[in-house]
């Protein structure tokens, strides 16, 4: 998968975490992910068709680092993964999604997004329909860590 | 949901398994489905989006039933669940919505699919980013049972 295609994603990420989120996300090295299991307790997935490219988005939160970024964004105390925590987990996958279908349609690639799809806990096997590797990149912010998966081909 | 909108994937549930799996399904009483986790072992989600519908179809099969269907399918004797037969699971749902979208294009609904996911495991819990409720559809074969849900709106 080539760098233009995984950095819409990335630059999205940093953008809805700093202006949603108020957190400062700082990015770790690109690695092919290991296995297919999901990497956190919360993890959103949404997939992605353009007449150039196909595939999909997924983003996996450690169950303290998604309670902390809601508690932050909404001003709640909520101790563990609600239904609204997961929902919020579907709207940030959209908005990186959203942010990365501008960058990809200046860079000729027009993608319809479908609806995000939310799955909770750590370890389970998903496995994407697809030749492509998935590139995973960890992402470390003050209120704890979280991946993002590209998919794309 | 419509069930203009829901025949068609049983309709296309049915022929490809009659053609593809030589099985014959016999569809039970639609429900709303009472969880938000996966029914069997394998499941298939695919997204739609279209300018007038968008959505999600999931099959999900019983062990035993999607190992005797793939084992009939390649004349072969599987006795677990392989990544051959979670890929086989994701060209069946494939199939069925392409079936589907073209009956739903009759109908007016142009509809783009997305690449499957599949998950390992039942009773992970998968939330749909959606408000639409789900509808679950049992299905019996000689060879065991198995599920489809659409969430449409």
């Amino acid at each position: 998968m080539r760098a233009e295609l995984i950095n819409p994603f990335l630059n999205a990420t940093i953008n809805v975490l700093r202006t949603m989120c108020q957190t400062v996300p700082t990015p770790g090295a690109p690695i092919l992910k290991p296995s297919n299991q999901t990497w956190g307790a919360v993890t959103g997935i949404i997939s992605m068709t353009s007449p150039t490219i196909n595939g999909s988005l997924v983003i996996s939160f450690q169950e303290k680092t998604i309670i902390s970024i809601v508690n932050k964004m909404f001003a709640e105390s909520n101790s563990e993964v609600t239904p609204e925590i997961v929902d919020a987990v579907g709207e940030i996958t959209n908005m990186i999604c959203g942010g990365a279908k501008q960058h990809l349609g200046e860079l000729g690639h027009h993608i319809t997004m479908a609806s995000p799809v939310m799955i909770r806990g750590q370890g389970v096997v998903i496995v994407q329909h697809s030749k492509a590797p998935t590139i995973q990149i960890p992402i470390a912010t003050p209120e704890g860590s979280f991946v993002i998966e590209a998919n794309l081909a």
